[in-house]
C-alpha cells in the first residue's frame, strides 16, 4: 500500500522528465530488481491528488522478500511518497483489474479566510456551505447509473456506468469532508460530483438538480471540475 | 488573529535576510500605514512552528478599517501566512502583555511508516505509544509550578513559575494529539514536556517520573525536546 503527498507531483503515471510517482517508485526500485520491472497502480491518480491508501503490483525479479524491499524503497524514495505495506502478491495478480472498488475523499476549507495549514489538501470554498443540502443532493447518486454528466472525457470510457456504494458529507468546524465508495470511477468524477455538490451546497442549485444531471449524461450540465489538491484517495477494495 | 504553516519561516521574530513571519507581516503591512509601525506577536514561535491562533497587535497611522487591513494584507501576504480576523484594539493594547494564557496542540504521527500528508504537521515516532501512560503523566503536571526542568534557557527566564490549567492527549488511530493550556510557557516548555511524555508512551519511563522531573528544577533530567515541526499554537487567551 503507498501514501504519497500529490503537491509535487504530475499525477501517477510516469512521464518523460516530470516528476510523478510511477517514475519516483520505479526509480527506487531499479537497483532492487534484475532487468525489467513493472509497476501498475490501482489508480492513475491525477496531477495533484493525494494518497493513503493506493494500491499497486510491482512485478520484477528480486530475490528479497517484501519487508525488505519496502524497507529498501522507502529509504530511497522522497519524503512524500511512502511504501505503507508490502506483500508478495499471486501470481498474475494485477492492482488494477483486480480492485472491486475503490473510496476517495475530498476535503473543503470552507472557512472566510482560507487556512495556511490546509490549502495542500483541501479546496477553499467561501460562504457557508449548506452540508444537508449537499448530503442529500449527493444520496441521489447512490447505485449504478451512467455517470456520463460527471466524467471529464465521457467518449474515452468504454463503460460510463458506476455503482455508488456510499456519499458521505460532514462538516466539522470549517472543514467539510465528502467520501465516496464506488465499484469504479470515470476521469474526474469525484472532483466533477464535488463541484456540483459545492453549487447545491452554496445554494445555487437544488439537491434534486443533480438527478436531471445525471440523467442528462452531458457533462456541460454538471458542475465546476473540483481542483486536484482537495482529493486524497483513501483505499483500493479487492 | 493570525494563521500561518511555520515549515518556511525561521519562527516569528524579525530577523535580517532570513524569512520570519513578523517579516512578512510588516513587509505586507509598510504600503499601508504612514510612517513607523510597530508588530508585537501574542507568542514568538520559533522556526517550523505552526500556528491557526496567533495575536499580534499592529501599531501605527492609517485611515484604513481593519477589515480593508485584513484584505489588503492578505492579498499581499505569501499563502502561508493570513489574517483571520482583524478588529481595532484599545490604545495601549499590546497582544502579549495582556495574554491571560495560551493554548497549544502537538501532532505525533504513531504509524509504523511516516505519512507523507502528516509529514509537515506532526512529529512521526515509531512503535505504539502507551497514551493512558502519557495521559496520566502529564496528569500531574497540571497546576501551578516551577517549570525550569522543561525549559531550555532556564537563567533566561526571569520567572520559571507557570499555571498549566489543562492537558490533553488523545489518540484517532495512528495520530496522537496532546494539547496544553497555561498562563504562559517558558522557552521550549511544551517540546520540553512532550519529548518526556513520549518517552513514558514508549515505556522507558513511567508517569510517575515526571513528578520527579518537575521538582528537580533541572533540564537535563527532562526527556528531548520534540521537533519543532509538530508544534501549533492554537489560541492566545484574553
Amino acid at each position: 500500500m503507498l501514501a504519497y503527498d500529490g503537491t509535487g507531483f504530475h499525477g501517477w503515471q510516469i512521464q518523460t522528465d516530470l516528476p510523478t510517482v510511477q517514475g519516483a517508485l520505479l526509480a527506487a526500485a531499479r537497483p532492487l530488481f534484475e532487468g525489467e520491472m513493472r509497476l501498475t497502480g490501482a489508480s492513475r491518480t491525477d496531477a495533484g491528488v493525494h494518497a493513503v491508501g493506493q494500491a499497486a503490483t510491482l512485478t520484477g525479479i528480486s530475490t528479497l522478500p517484501p519487508a525488505a524491499v519496502q524497507g529498501a524503497l522507502n529509504a530511497r524514495l522522497p519524503r512524500e511518497v511512502r511504501v505503507v505495506s508490502a506483500v508478495e502478491a499471486a501470481p498474475g495478480f494485477d492492482a488494477r483489474r483486480a480492485a472491486r472498488g475503490k473510496r476517495y475523499l475530498y476535503l473543503i476549507d470552507n472557512s472566510r479566510v482560507r487556512s495556511p495549514l490546509l490549502q495542500r489538501y483541501a479546496w477553499h470554498v467561501n460562504g457557508r456551505l449548506d452540508v444537508e443540502a449537499m448530503r442529500s443532493g449527493l444520496g441521489l447518486l447512490r447505485g449504478r447509473h451512467d455517470f456520463s454528466a460527471f466524467c471529464a472525457a465521457p467518449g474515452r470510457e468504454a463503460d460510463p456506468w458506476c455503482h455508488v456504494r456510499a456519499v458521505h458529507v460532514r462538516r466539522r468546524r470549517a472543514l467539510v469532508a465528502v467520501a465516496i465508495s464506488a465499484d469504479r470511477f470515470l476521469h474526474h468524477m469525484v472532483r466533477t460530483i464535488v463541484g456540483s455538490a459545492v453549487e447545491i451546497g452554496g445554494g445555487a442549485r437544488a439537491p434534486g438538480w443533480l438527478v436531471e444531471v445525471l440523467r442528462s449524461r452531458d457533462r456541460r450540465r454538471a458542475g465546476p471540475t473540483a481542483p486536484a489538491h482537495g482529493l486524497t484517495l483513501l483505499r483500493v477494495l479487492y
